[in-house]
C-alpha cells in the first residue's frame, strides 16, 4: 500500500523530521530540498528513503547538530568551506554565493569543501550552477569500494562527476551525472537481500577474483566501468574532491551506512566556468548542433534524460511513497 | 635497419623539417620539442613518425604556415587563445604565462584554444602545468569517430583528458592521460594493413553493429571504454574543449590525417589549480598517501606508470629509428 505525496510534501515531511533530530534550521531546510529534488526525478534511492537515515545520522554523530560551516576565500577564484562536520548542503550554500560571484568576475572560479558528508545527487548542485548562467563540474567522493585495476583493495569510492551546461535562459541544456563504478552499490545490496545473483563484470570478491555472489562482492571491491580508465576518472575525481579539498581519502572516511565510525569528513569540488569568458556567443549555438547531433540518432538520448523524463512526470503527479516507511517518517517527527 | 638517435637529435631533426616545410620558428621549435617529449616517453604515434605528417600539413594547408596565435585576457582567470589555424603547440605558447600567472593569482585559472589543430600528447601540457607548481586538467578533441550509446553515427572523438599533479619540488606525482575509446585508433589502422582482425567490443560498423573487421570499424565507430559512461567522459571534454572553446565540433572538423579539408579548427581546454589556495598544507601528504593505498597493492601501478618506465629508460639510452623512417625525414630537410 502506498499514498501519493505532492513535492511540498515531502520537502515539508523531511524538514521537520530534520528539525525533530536536531537539524539547525539552515541544514534542515537545505537537506530536505535536495530529498524534494532527488524525488522529483525519481532517483529515490537519496530521497525519502535518505530521510531516517539522516536522522540516525543526526542521533550518532555522524553528522554534528550544531555544525557551523566557515567559508574562506582564499583567493579571487577560490573558496573553501569547512563543513565542521555536517551536513554538506548548508556547507554548499554557505560558499555559495562567494563562489557564484567569483565564477562571474573571474572568468572561472572553485569551491572546495571538507569535513563534509554524502552531498546527496552531485548533478543537481551542477544544475544549480548552470542555472546562474555557469557551467558546473563537480566531483565528490565516497567511502572506497572500487579496487586498482590489477589490486584487491578498495582505493576510491564510487566518486561521481557531474557537468551542467547552462541553456542561456535560466535553464540547463544537458546534464552528466556518473559514477565511476559499473553499477550503483544500492543494487548489489537489493541483490544480497534478495538473495538474487549479480551479473559478471560488477564486482570482484576479497581477493581479486570476479563474483556474482552479492555478498562476497560486498566484501570485496566493485569494478569500474571501462577498466582502468574507469578507475582512472575515479581517481580524478579522488584528487579534486578528497586529497586537494583537504577532506579524508575515501580509504579513510567512515561509512555513509550504519551508526559506526564518527562523522566521514568526505570532501567536494565544484568548479563554475562563464561561458562568455571564453567561446562567447558561438557557445549556446555550438551545444545546440551537438545535442542535434546526438538526439537525432535513433535509440539514442542525452545524458539525464530518464531524470528529466521523471520530473515531468512527477512535478504534475507527485510521489508514490510505500506506507511502511511513511509511517517510519512520521514517527520520527516529533510533536 | 634501425639507428640510435639521442633526444637532442631527434628535436633537432624535427625542427629542421618543420621549418623547411615553411613553419615559423617558433611553431618549429614548440613542435620539435613536442615530438622529443613523445619519443622521450614511448609514444611513437605522437613522435618522429607524426614529423612527415606535420611537414604535409603545413604544405597542403591544414596548418597555416604564417598563422600568428593571438591571446586575448577575457577575465582575471581566463585567457583565450585563437590558434589561427596554425599548430596548436605555439598557441599554446602564447597564453602559457598569462594562464599559469592568473592561476596563481586567482586560485584556478583555464585556458581555451580554438582554430586550433592536433595538440599531441595531452599529459605533456598536463605535467608542465604540474611542474609550475600547479594542478593541470586538460581536455582536448578529434575528429568524430565514437558514436553515442545506442547510435550509429560519430560524434565525439576519441576526446582525451589529462590531470597531472605537482610533486611540490617542481616535479609531477601522477598523470593521468586518457582517451574515452577502448582502444586507440592507430590500433585499428594497424590491424586494417596487417589484415589481423580486431577484438570484440572495440568498434561498431557502419549501422551500429559490433564487428570484429578493420575495415568495417575504420567506416563505422569506436566503442568508448565503459559504454555510456565512457561516452559521457568524451562528451565532458566535447563541451569543454570544442562548445565552449569556440572550436569547430568532433563532427565538423576536418580530419587529423590525409590532406584534404582544410584546417581543422579544433580546440582545447586546459585548466590549472594552485593546490594552496585549497586543501593547502596537507595535499602533498594526502597524495602520497593516496598513491601508496595503490602502489603497495601487487600487480597494480600508477597511472601513466609505463610512460615512466619509459622515459628512465630512452633518457639514458635514446631512440632507435627505423632507416626507411631517418631518410623519409631527412629527405624532407632543404639543405
Amino acid at each position: 500500500m502506498s499514498q501519493t505525496l505532492t513535492l511540498d510534501e515531502i520537502e515539508d515531511l523531511a524538514k521537520r523530521v530534520l528539525l525533530s533530530a536536531g537539524a539547525t534550521a539552515d541544514a534542515a531546510a537545505s537537506v530536505a530540498r535536495s530529498t524534494r529534488l532527488a524525488e522529483r526525478d525519481g532517483i529515490r534511492s537519496h530521497g525519502f528513503l535518505y530521510v531516517p537515515i539522516y536522522a540516525e545520522h543526526l542521533e550518532c554523530g555522524k553528522v554534528a547538530r550544531d555544525a557551523a560551516p566557515s567559508v574562506t576565500i582564499t583567493r579571487p577564484g577560490a573558496v573553501r568551506v569547512d563543513a565542521d562536520n555536517g551536513f554538506a548542503h548548508p556547507a554548499i550554500d554557505a560558499g555559495w554565493s562567494a563562489f557564484t560571484d567569483a565564477a562571474k568576475h573571474s572568468g572561472i572560479a572553485a569551491m572546495s569543501i571538507h569535513n563534509s558528508y554524502n552531498c546527496g545527487v552531485l548533478g543537481h548542485h551542477a544544475e544549480r550552477i548552470a542555472e546562474a548562467g555557469l557551467i558546473g563540474l563537480c566531483f565528490t567522493h565516497a567511502p572506497a569500494s572500487i579496487a586498482p585495476s590489477g589490486g584487491q583493495r578498495p582505493v576510491i569510492g564510487t566518486n561521481p562527476f557531474s557537468l551542467a551546461v547552462p541553456d542561456g535562459e535560466g535553464g540547463v541544456s544537458l546534464v552528466i551525472d556518473q559514477s565511476a563504478s559499473v553499477v550503483a552499490k544500492s543494487e548489489i545490496l537489493l541483490r544480497s537481500r534478495t538473495g538474487e545473483p549479480i551479473e559478471p563484470g560488477w564486482a570482484l570478491d576479497i581477493e581479486g577474483h570476479e563474483t556474482t555472489d552479492p555478498d562476497l562482492a560486498l566484501k570485496g571491491s566493485m569494478l569500474p566501468a571501462g577498466g582502468y580508465k574507469g578507475f582512472g576518472v575515479g581517481l580524478m575525481v579522488e584528487i579534486l574532491a578528497a586529497a586537494l579539498s583537504g577532506a579524508n581519502l575515501s580509504t579513510e572516511a567512515s561509512p555513509f551506512s550504519g551508526t559506526k565510525g564518527g562523522p566521514p569528513g568526505t570532501g567536494q569540488f565544484f568548479i563554475a566556468i562563464d561561458p562568455d569568458a571564453f567561446g562567447g556567443p558561438t557557445f549556446g549555438a555550438s551545444m545546440a548542433r551537438l545535442c542535434t547531433s546526438i538526439t537525432e540518432q535513433d535509440g539514442t538520448r542525452l545524458p539525464g534524460g530518464r531524470r528529466r523524463d521523471n520530473r515531468s512526470q512527477i512535478e504534475v503527479k507527485g510521489v508514490k511513497v510505500d506506507d511502511a516507511l511513511l509511517q517510519r517518517i512520521e514517527r520520527l517527527v516529533r510533536s
